[in-house]
C-alpha cells in the first residue's frame, strides 16, 4: 500500500526535485518546496504540497517562467520589484530580501511587487523576517472570490493580511489570515455532510445570505466582519495591485481556471527595523512582557489557554516534524505521477517513524 | 429654548476658543477643534465635540500639557516622536507632517509616537495625507475594552486600523475602523430598549457569550471576526505601544477613569509616496477605474449602491455642512458651561438656516 505519511525533510527534497525537473534553478526549487512543506508542517494544508501539482502544470504550460530573472527599481526606501512571472515564492523571497536590506539601511522599507504568482503563505516570509529583528507586514492580492459588501458575485480576493513581530524568549507574533469569514474548505465540508452553515459565512449566487452550504458554494464566501473585511481586502488589492502595476480585481487571474495568461499577482511588503526605535534587547523584553501578560489573563469557561497568533501553528510544526505529515491519497497520487515524469520515487520520502 | 443644531464653522471656532481658554496655542486649539467637528460632520459622533469636555477636564487637571513642545528623533526613514503628553490631535498632526515629509524625501516613512493622548479619528489624518498624493496607514492603541480570544476581561483596546488612498475624479479611499465587532454605543442603545443583541457581539463578565445587552455592558465587547480581530488589535497595540515606548495593554490609561496619570497612548504612521511607484496621474486613473468597476458590480436584492470606504461619511459631511450639526442636549450643556468659564457664547454658533 502507498504510504500517506511523509518525513518533512525528505518530502521537501522530493518536491524540490520535481521543481528542478520542471526547470527551476536548484536554489529556487528549494525555496518553493520549503514554502509548501512549511505550510503543511504548520497545519495550513490548503497552502501545502497540495499546490505542487498546479504550480508544475502552470510551469509546463509556459504560464510561469523559470529563469529566475526579475527586475528591481529603487526610489529611496521604496523598491518596485517586477517578478517577471517567476514562481510566487521565488519572487516573494526576493521581495523579502530587498525589504530586509532596505530596513537595515533606511530604518524602514517598502517593496511593491508586480508580475508575480501565488506565493504560498505570508507566514513563510514573516518567519524569516523576525529572525532579523525586523517587523514585517506582507500583503498580497489574489483572484476574485468575495463580493463587495452589497454585491452578488466575486470581485475581491480573500487577500491575505499578515504581520510578523519578533519576541525574546517567547515565540514570535505571526499573524497570517485570509480576509474572508471562513475558508471555503469549511463550506465544502459542510456541503458534503449535508450540514447548514452559520448565517454570515456566504451568499448564494443572487447575493442573498444563505445557510445552505450547497447554495453557498454556488455563490461566494463573504469578507470577515462585514464591511470592515471588505475594506481591508480592498486596501490590500489597491496596494498590491493598483499601486504596483500588477493586476487588481478581475485582472488577477485564477490559477486553476485561466490557462491563457499569467496570474499577474501583486504583493506589498513593509519592513521596519526595530533598532530604529529602541535597542533590540529592550524591545524583546517588552514583547515578552506583553505576551506573558496576555497569556496570564483569566480564561473564559472551557478555555484552557489564551494563544498568541502563530502559537498553535508552531506547536503543529513540532508535532508534524516528529510524527510526519499525513497527505490525502489524491495528493500522494499527484506527487507520484510527477515523480514518474522526473525520475524520483515518493516512497523514499515516507515517514519511517524513527525521527530525531 | 437652547438651540441644538449648530453651524459647523462657527462650532469649530467656538471649540477652538475653549481650547485656547484652557491654554492651548491658537494653532493647536484650531487643530483639536477641527478634528472634533470633522468627526461630527462625517457622522462619527462618538469622536465629535462630545469629547471637548473630557479633553478640557484632563487639561485642567494637568493630565494633558498645552505647551506644544514635542521631541522627534529620526533614524533614516523612521522617526520616533515623543508627544510629551500634548493633546492627541496636536501630536497626531505633528506625526502626520513628519510622515508626509519623510515619504516625499525617502519614498516611504514610518513615524512611531509615544506620550500621546486620544487623538480623535484616524480619518482626520488620512484626509490630509491623500491631498499630498501619499498612501497613509494610521494606527493607534487605546485603553482596554476587549478581551483576548478566550479571555474574560478587557486587555486590548478597540485599537483603530486605518488606511487612506487618493483617487482621481473619485473620492479617496478612507478606511477608518475600530477593531471591535460593533461600537459599544449600539449595545447601550439595545440595553435601553430592552432588546437582545446578536450572539458574537459581546461576552458577559464571566467571559461567556451573551445576547443580553445589559450583561454585555457589564462584560466586554468582542473583537471583530473572532481571533482575526484579536490578532489585528494586538499587532496595532504592539506597533503603537510596545515598539514606540508608549503604553500598551494595561499601561494605556483610560481617559475617563484614570485621574492620576497621563494616558500614554501610542500611534503608528506609515506613509508611501505614490510617485515612488508610478506617475501620480497614472495611479489615479487606475484607482478611478478600480472604484468604477467595483461600484458597477451587480447588487444584491434590496441594495441600491455599493460603497467605497469613506463614501458615506463624505455624503454625511455635505449634508451636515448644509443642514447643520445636531448635538445632544447633554453635549450642548457641557459646551455652554465651558463657554461661561471662558467668556464665549455657544448660541452664536447656532445654525441659522441660511447656509452657503
Amino acid at each position: 500500500m502507498t504510504p500517506t505519511r511523509y518525513d518533512w525533510k525528505k518530502l521537501q527534497r522530493y518536491c524540490a526535485r520535481l521543481f528542478e525537473g520542471a526547470g527551476l534553478l536548484p536554489e529556487h526549487a528549494a525555496i518553493v518546496a520549503e514554502s509548501l512543506v512549511q505550510a503543511d508542517l504548520r497545519g495550513v494544508d490548503s497552502h501545502g504540497v497540495v499546490r505542487t501539482d498546479i504550480y508544475l502544470k502552470r510551469i509546463e504550460a509556459g504560464l510561469i517562467r523559470t529563469d529566475g530573472r526579475m527586475e528591481a527599481e529603487a526610489s529611496g526606501a521604496v523598491t518596485l520589484l517586477d517578478g517577471r512571472n517567476n514562481p510566487g515564492a521565488v519572487v516573494g523571497s526576493r521581495a523579502l530580501e530587498l525589504a530586509l536590506e532596505g530596513a537595515k539601511r533606511n530604518g524602514c522599507a517598502v517593496v511593491g511587487v508586480k508580475g508575480s504568482n501565488h506565493f504560498g503563505t505570508c507566514a513563510y516570509y514573516l518567519l524569516q523576517a523576525v529572525q532579523h529583528d525586523v517587523v514585517m507586514m506582507v500583503l498580497s492580492n489574489a483572484s476574485q472570490t468575495m463580493p463587495p459588501t452589497g454585491g452578488v458575485r466575486p470581485f475581491i480576493g480573500t487577500n491575505p493580511f499578515s504581520v510578523g513581530i519578533p519576541a525574546g524568549e517567547r515565540l514570535p507574533f505571526i499573524l497570517d489570515m485570509a480576509t474572508s469569514v471562513v475558508a471555503r474548505g469549511k463550506i465544502i465540508v459542510a456541503a458534503e455532510k449535508g450540514e447548514e452553515i452559520p448565517l454570515g459565512w456566504a451568499v448564494d449566487k443572487h447575493g442573498r445570505p444563505t445557510t445552505d452550504a450547497q447554495e453557498a458554494l454556488e455563490g461566494s464566501v463573504l469578507p470577515m466582519a462585514g464591511a470592515k473585511g471588505y475594506g481591508i481586502s480592498m486596501f490590500i488589492d489597491i496596494l498590491s495591485g493598483v499601486l504596483t502595476g500588477a493586476g487588481f480585481g478581475r485582472y488577477v487571474n485564477n490559477m486553476y481556471e485561466n490557462w491563457d495568461e499569467p496570474q499577474n499577482v501583486g504583493h506589498f511588503f513593509v519592513a521596519v527595523d526595530i533598532n530604529a526605535f529602541m535597542p533590540v534587547a529592550a524591545f524583546k523584553e517588552r514583547m515578552d512582557r506583553y505576551i506573558d501578560e496576555i497569556k496570564a489573563e483569566p480564561k473564559a469557561p472551557g478555555v484552557e489557554e489564551i494563544y498568541i497568533p502563530g502559537e498553535l501553528e508552531h506547536r503543529r510544526t513540532l508535532e508534524r516534524m516528529a510524527a510526519g505529515i499525513e497527505l490525502p491519497a489524491s495528493v500522494v497520487r499527484q506527487l507520484q505521477e510527477w515523480g514518474e515524469r522526473f525520475g524520483c520515487d515518493l516512497s523514499e520520502a515516507a515517514f519511517s517513524g524513527a525521527q530525531v
